[in-house]
């Protein structure tokens, strides 16, 4: 059965690899990822399905994720670098090899979803913001990228990615390279 | 004359570089930059020297700076980048090809007394903090590094560029890709 053309099929298999509050963010990604594609035109059924699969590996043990990195020689950077990262590289390389996703422009909003990294694609920007929004999220500063996000795609993503590498700072833990040129890029442009 | 065997006369050169609240920081940092290498065991006459010399360039004109950072082919990172940023690295070109400094160690340490870097030397890390907390700085949080500096000369550093980071990105500015690598490597000695 071709999982990626039956919608129920395809959320039955990526419910069964998560638990119930990471599903419900799920479903909340690809919902608001189909809005902001529709607001900035990129294509929605893109957008839909790569926030359905884009934490598809995010509940897996940590182990596993670092097997599937190891064997598709990721960088020695991410490996070294904080776990929290490996579900959205493992992710892209899983749902290419075991649902059979082969559009790379889903692939790298999945694989980059987390990072960011500069010159990200409009679906790379869409499922990235979708996944700080979505009606589920409520962090300190969330509204404010809401609203951004209405208006200008761009700001909304500098906004997030800004305020995730403060975090990380104040919780003095490494930020991802990829994510501070993803930020640089966006400011830069503005 | 050699000026760098004559501390008056190096004085009157590296003062006649710069306006008077420049100069003032110049000596606090030379004064501390000693006092911390002899604390942790960096040569004092080097770091005080350092001192002297870190912020040469810092009062002249920007394209004066441009003019020499892109005579000796320095990175379009750096010169795409934050303008704060080019008087280290043109500062290091300059006291090498006028003044005559030629010790590498106090090169490196003026050229990444800014941006920092991975893999700093323990004179580069001694100039660097001492940077932050010369006596005439004032800025939110510098207590916090002055204190951390009695203890742990890499957790004064990560303090001071992990605000440095935090403070750049509030005013939506770049930041350096050198510094996070900085940043990253000492907290992730930690």
């Amino acid at each position: 059965m071709n999982l990626l053309a039956n919608r129920e099929a395809l959320l039955v298999r990526v419910q069964a690899q998560m638990h119930d509050k990471r599903y419900q963010h799920t479903l909340g990604v690809a919902e608001t990822a189909r809005r902001l594609a529709e607001r900035y035109g990129a294509d929605p059924d893109k957008a839909e399905l790569a926030g359905y699969l884009h934490d598809y590996c995010k509940c897996w043990p940590v182990e596993k994720m670092r097997d599937i990195l190891v064997r598709h020689d990721m960088p020695e950077e991410l490996l070294n670098g904080e776990k929290e990262l490996w579900h959205a590289f493992a992710g892209a390389i899983v749902i290419q090899t075991e649902l059979g996703v082969t559009d790379p422009e889903i692939l790298q909003a999945v694989r980059y979803h987390t990072t960011g990294r500069a010159g990200m694609s409009l679906l790379e920007k869409v499922v990235c913001v979708a996944d700080y929004i979505e009606p589920n999220r409520n962090f300190p500063g969330v509204e404010q990228i809401r609203s951004l996000a209405q208006q200008d795609l761009n700001a909304a993503l500098a906004e997030a990615l800004g305020g995730t590498i403060r975090f990380l700072i104040e919780q003095r833990k490494t930020v991802y390279p990829l994510t501070l040129t993803a930020y640089n890029d966006l400011v830069s442009r503005q």
